[in-house]
């Protein structure tokens, strides 16, 4: 077998691909040389956030929309879906708090469900980055849907929603008032609101208030597009309930419209979501190539001593920065 | 008047003090001046980060912080207070969610407690360095004392309760499993683990839980230490109520020692805390200063060309940004 990983990886070897993840995801020169190779293939997938605060349901939502893709009788035939929860983990308790693995293990057995586990943690080049990059892997190995599970209350994990070309929100009925509000921010990422949980007492109240508000903000858009300013994004209300399924197919569906109206966007040289996409992959990369150069052997004792003066307070960051950058700009004197 | 904002905020006037972090957060010209001139000036303050889910009541201990630290009778005198709250606010809703804004009115007509909120989004350097240097700026204003409140559930915020000196984590007796799993990814950056609504039932009980918790991982240490791998930190556990004000004394004392501590282990050099801020602003300022240029008018043609490449999937993100990089590194060629 000379076959390299991503090789094996594009023609179906789940192993392969699971190998390639941690590879990228570690960011080793490995992980990078596949992306290089894979990157040209990957730019098709459909890459759908989907986020929501604590107790919202996301998970149980993700694996009803899972085996939606998979019916057998799905319009157009079942697809290959992969899924990446992104998952604030701890070396503590072992993790694996999100994705609610006990509900997607009915598709353990399916070679055309691929679930990825990525912590929120150590990703020297940010969380945005690592996830683009193991979306363009999957992407690239045959996954036409992808779906990223955050838990939507911090500002990498709204970063990361924000990334994909439809951003799903999902609210329970009832929630505290913090959780209301870490939701209100989120209302500004959001392509869809699904107001989950939909057989539960005040899912309809809690769809026609959120769609209220949303008519408010659309008085404010009238007026605002009178005086010139831009306008914010306003979502789409739908109501599901992932426990008994009603809704489901209507999200699907709503998701493939929007990925269709993507797609001629993008034959038409506009595509938000993929310039987001590599903004996140190159300033990622390029805090990684400049820490690495801060710390090869030429310059990691000078930064050190910058850092250990800025902690000091002796020298002041911005000082200390400039310092630095103009001696990586200056030719290069190896001590010897 | 010919003193600058800076000198007005050093001699205790705090519309100025308001003004300059503004600046400061604005990352304009004016604020980067104002922190180069304060700098040397700062590094004395005690910096405690104060994090938990939704619902734990860290505002409101916060506020009882806050309280304690201005009787008249605290021990050696009232001392001034800063709080910086770090709030996911929203354009849509307005903000101001965290903080607790109605129970810290009764500190509004004490001009020795200042209250910041600080928006979680939209930090080009990130939050982590715009924290740092917005409590640098109060340090240098004369605040022995500084909190900073995030709710804890997302990386970033976790990162700015892990560039405190010392973190306060705090929990609530009864939460959800999502909630709770965040709350043990959030042990790992702990001091001191509040156990907060000390009056409720279950808060003896959920205590004992984490202090067992933490004695099996006490044992896993004695292994690793055996086996010479590196030790995570083991938190202290308290109880407090922030509503009856129950614990709240023993926790600013807490707070205090764990203080000399520190001021003791800097004047031996080691200083991790402000080591580790020293790298959240350097980062910050490195990451602007190398996204100026790449939009200065020299690069940004090249570097749009390249982002539009890579969201094309023309390009790989590796390539296009090494392209970048030769392309900062070469002599400049202004176009004319």
């Amino acid at each position: 077998m000379t076959q390299t990983l991503s090789e094996r990886a594009r023609s179906g070897d789940r192993r392969a691909l699971a190998r390639l993840l941690t590879q990228v995801e570690n960011r080793t020169a490995k992980g990078e040389e596949a992306l290089r190779a894979l990157y040209p293939h990957a730019g098709r997938a459909h890459i759908v956030g989907i986020t929501g605060a604590p107790g919202s349901g996301k998970s149980t939502l993700v694996a009803a929309l899972v085996s939606e893709a998979r019916k057998p009788d799905a319009p157009g035939g079942p697809r290959p879906v992969a899924v990446i929860a992104v998952d604030p983990s701890s070396p503590i308790t072992g993790g694996a708090i999100l994705g609610d693995r006990v509900r997607m293990q009915i598709h353990a057995s399916d070679r055309d469900v691929f679930i990825r586990s990525m912590a929120s943690r150590g990703h020297g080049g940010g969380l945005a980055a690592a996830t683009v990059a193991a979306a363009a892997v999957m992407d690239a190995s045959g996954f036409p849907l992808i779906l990223i599970e955050t838990v939507g209350t911090g500002q990498s994990e709204v970063e990361v929603a924000a990334i994909a070309d439809t951003t799903l929100v999902v609210q329970a009925p009832e929630m505290g008032d913090e959780v209301q509000a870490i939701k209100a921010g989120l209302l500004e990422v959001a392509d869809i609101v699904v107001v989950n949980k939909s057989d539960r007492p005040g899912a309809d109240r809690a769809a026609a208030q959120l769609r209220a508000m949303l008519t408010v903000g659309a008085q404010h858009d009238r007026a605002a597009a009178a005086a010139g300013r831009p306008l914010p994004k306003r979502p789409d209300v739908m109501l599901a309930s992932a426990m008994t399924g009603a809704g489901v197919p209507g999200l699907l569906k709503a998701l493939d419209t929007r990925n269709e109206a993507r797609l001629a966007a993008a034959a038409h040289g506009s595509d938000a979501a993929a310039l987001k996409r590599a903004e996140a992959q190159l300033s990622g990369i390029l805090a990684e190539r400049l820490r690495a150069r801060l710390n090869d052997d030429t310059h990691r004792a000078a930064t050190q001593q910058t850092l250990r003066r800025i902690a000091t307070h002796e020298l002041d960051p911005y000082t200390g920065a400039d310092d630095l950058l103009s001696a990586l700009s200056s030719p290069e004197q190896r001590k010897s």
